[in-house]
């Protein structure tokens, strides 16, 4: 299939974007001017995005691809007066001029990628931040072009994630870096719910997600939204016992060193339904066990 | 009260504009440095917004508003490539630095104007078009400041409306003016329900759901939405006859003489709740009357 890909220098999408060409598929990707384009794979082929609606239009007019695979977004956990106009460029307008292509294209499907901070408190909306509101806004204006065509649209709602390569400053990669360095870490009380999915779980998902859409010709599942649930959820205090017990160290944390942060997620969102077909095939022990010693 | 008002060279906001006036409130309005301002009162102070989340921010802080009545909105039947994105920037962009610079200063209301086209097919939320589906992505984008701050955010929802000075190109001007060119009119076979409302009746929900956010210290109200609706509901084809018995004019109308329209409402959303305390003072029938006799 002939696949565009968004956010593909981002952790998840890279990893998707491998996927998809171990399978034989054509990979597109859509990135911005000022993307840092060097390590993206040379069989994949690039549409710089100015902000042109019609160049877009006519980019995915050339080469009609099947799907859209969009993991571009602005993740930002608070936002200053200046991030309200690149939040909504990024996450609404960007992601309307993509789908409003994708319709003219006749691209058959559209997978969306969302988040669990769509759902604080376990409500069926209530967004932990303008980032969170800004994913919901643009699943809004999707239904007025999967309403109006025919496309199957989808969003996959993500929470916590990890894996090798991943250079974000996530839990295990600050847990790390604080026994290298032998520092003490001040943390929150802790007691909060962590449901962390690990990458390869998660292009799982996808992929199993693409081939359910490829072979829909009545665009059945459009307006779907799925979760991405990891089977163990733990405290993170509890979580940190088992990264101490499989990477046989320890993490020197100073519970409530630090305060809860404002809009604290305790309980991250339970209710969302899994990928048809897809289940958890690595467990949390096994994929910490893995990007450790790959981080070795 | 010091209330900020957009939209206000529009047609119902400058109607309730007067109001507000006229009931002795300070009234700032936020226009766009392209808007022509010749026909605002010389009592209305302006601010014209560059698009600089700061200043709008510093001007809210200057003035510290009891509340906001917010009409602007860039309005689209359909769309072009290009209208995407001042659709997004008009009606979700401005909108949410409008409402952040609004609990920045501790604005206690904020009342945002929604249409019927939310409501296709009278659900829940189904956009006739892309214009209504960014007015959705604004409620969206607000439940995230109302759950965070304490703003009584309320939206009204509006379908078609008319009054004196109506300049837009409405059903009445439309049959107005055929009947003065001697034209005969080409419409829709005409079954579709018109659910239309005279300006007065507007301001009056305008006018009596501020008061009741006014006195609510407990943002009571915050995520409701209201529906303006009529009391008259009627096919276009039996609204033509009451237009002609009004004005004893006969409109030559040939029904059938063109298409419904894409996705034509033929039953206006009829499921919101009314602005709690509000009754349709004037009729249908004495309001056609009345702006045709201000109309000579």
């Amino acid at each position: 299939m002939k696949i565009v890909v968004t956010g593909a220098t981002g952790f998840i999408a890279n990893a998707i974007v491998e996927r998809l060409l171990s399978e034989g598929h054509q990979v597109y990707v859509v990135v911005r001017p000022q993307t840092n384009v060097s390590k993206l794979l040379a069989q994949i082929e690039l549409f710089t995005d100015t902000g042109n609606t019609t160049l877009l239009n006519d980019f995915f007019q050339d080469i009609k691809p099947d799907g859209v695979l969009h993991l571009a977004s602005l993740v930002l956990v608070n936002h200053t007066l200046e991030e309200i106009e690149p939040l909504i460029i990024s996450n609404i307008l960007f992601s309307t001029r993509l789908l409003e292509a994708s319709v003219n294209a006749k691209v058959k499907w559209f997978i969306n990628t969302g988040t669990f901070w769509q759902n604080y408190n376990n409500e069926e909306y209530n967004p932990v931040n303008l980032y969170a509101a800004t994913k919901q806004a643009f699943e809004d204006i999707a239904k007025y072009y999967y309403e109006t065509n025919k496309i199957n649209f989808v969003t996959i709602k993500l929470n916590d994630t990890f894996g090798s390569n991943d250079t974000r400053s996530k839990i295990f990669n600050l847990w790390g870096r604080a026994i290298a360095n032998q520092e003490n870490l001040g943390m929150s009380p802790g007691e909060q719910v962590i449901d962390i999915s690990y990458i390869d779980n998660i292009t799982d998902a996808y992929m199993m997600l693409l081939k359910l859409l490829r072979d829909d010709d009545n665009s059945t599942y459009a307006g779907e939204v799925y979760a991405i649930n990891a089977n163990e959820r733990m405290t993170l205090k509890e979580l940190s016992k088992v990264y101490e017990e499989v990477t046989h160290t320890t993490v020197d944390i100073t519970w409530g060193g630090r305060e809860y942060r404002d809009r604290e997620v305790m309980v991250p969102w339970n209710k969302g339904k899994p990928v048809p077909g897809w289940k958890q095939n690595i467990s949390l022990h096994d994929a910490i066990s893995t990007v450790m010693n790959k981080g070795k």
